[in-house]
């Protein structure tokens, strides 16, 4: 699979990228926001896109032609605003879902937040943060894409270990090293039983593709 | 009609709560944040529930509980932060949505923005406030309600005129006097040619009436 990393430059989005460049069942194309970005990445050997969340779609578009599959690590981040977490995190997001229809692209995979999709358990210190994971994750389920949205606890730097706990609803909190959640992303994309679903992840027990498979 | 108003105590759910309260056709419950507001309503006539936008979903699921119809006029106006918008305008309106499903509600109407629905026209000092009213828009429009979706243009305060003009897709800019606005929205309620609409509003020269069969 061609897989369009937006977010390449992220920290779960380097993890992904390098993954997949490391991958015989995966070509990436890495999505990033600034000229100098690129250029690092092509100096790798990446294939590299500029564009921008802020912008307009039709960058968005062209940058996903071609792909087979896109996967979503894009974040305003902790030091901007709300304003951009509306901008990015969901306008953003909701773009590349159009693009990635737009383009022909038929495979997503989201990373989304540890429960976005329950209200009642919202941190309440970044409830605006919450809000616009929400509903970029359900204007993905209301598209006709095969996605597969990765909802992730506190995310840690610390390396991977392979093995998670993954479930629909997790009753736990928990964390889990990025690295393992750009594993799980990587090992979903090819796996059909995680068409259409959503799911938590943290740390835990049992491989990654046994978790995804038994999901 | 039995019309839930939410946001009564703004400027244009004043005049919805006052041309509802006068009408043959329908009675009014108007939906307020304080205790205070709701005395002042009550005191009048008229009667209030208290519900809290940022709240529990139950409390408005309550307060929808025997109404035909839900208005929704609230926003958290333009002296709080983004993360408000994405609070009360954004997830705030989106509990309304399913609460009008949950109450058993079958008809909801939603006071956009003018192009919300068009990125490319988005005022870009305001732009987070356009996304939270395109993605409140489009949540209602994915659900299964009989769905109107007005979209006013510069919100004025001078008295209505009664004269509109109406379009799914208006290629011009303007204003109109928020009473035209309630009045619209009251004028809509049992019109069932705005049933699953959406339409940009500004000062015109056809009547309401006319303006909303012609849709």
């Amino acid at each position: 699979m061609k897989v369009l990393v937006v977010g390449a430059n992220g920290q779960i989005g380097q993890h992904v990228v390098k993954q997949l460049q490391s991958s015989d069942e995966h070509t990436v194309r890495a999505m990033v926001r600034k000229e100098e970005q690129a250029e690092e990445l092509k100096k790798k050997g990446i294939d590299a896109v500029i564009a921008n969340l802020e912008g307009n779609k039709k960058s968005i578009v062209k940058a996903a032609k071609g792909c087979e599959a896109v996967v979503f690590t894009a974040g305003s981040g902790g030091k901007t605003g709300p304003d951009k977490t509306l901008l990015v995190d969901l306008d953003g997001a909701v773009k590349t879902i159009e693009a990635a229809e737009e383009a022909g692209v038929d495979r997503y995979v989201m990373v989304s937040a540890l429960q976005a999709n329950n209200r009642e358990n919202w941190n309440e210190k970044i409830r605006h943060y919450y809000v616009a994971k929400h509903y970029a994750d359900r204007m993905l389920q209301a598209s006709n894409l095969n996605y597969t949205i990765v909802r992730p606890g506190g995310l840690l730097n610390e390396p991977g270990t392979g093995k998670v706990n993954i479930s629909e609803n997790m009753e736990e909190r928990g964390a889990v090293p990025r690295q393992d959640v750009a594993s799980t992303v990587v090992a979903a994309l090819p796996e059909e039983n995680t068409y259409k679903r959503a799911f938590d992840l943290i740390s835990g027990d049992k491989t990654i593709a046994e978790s995804l498979k038994n999901l």
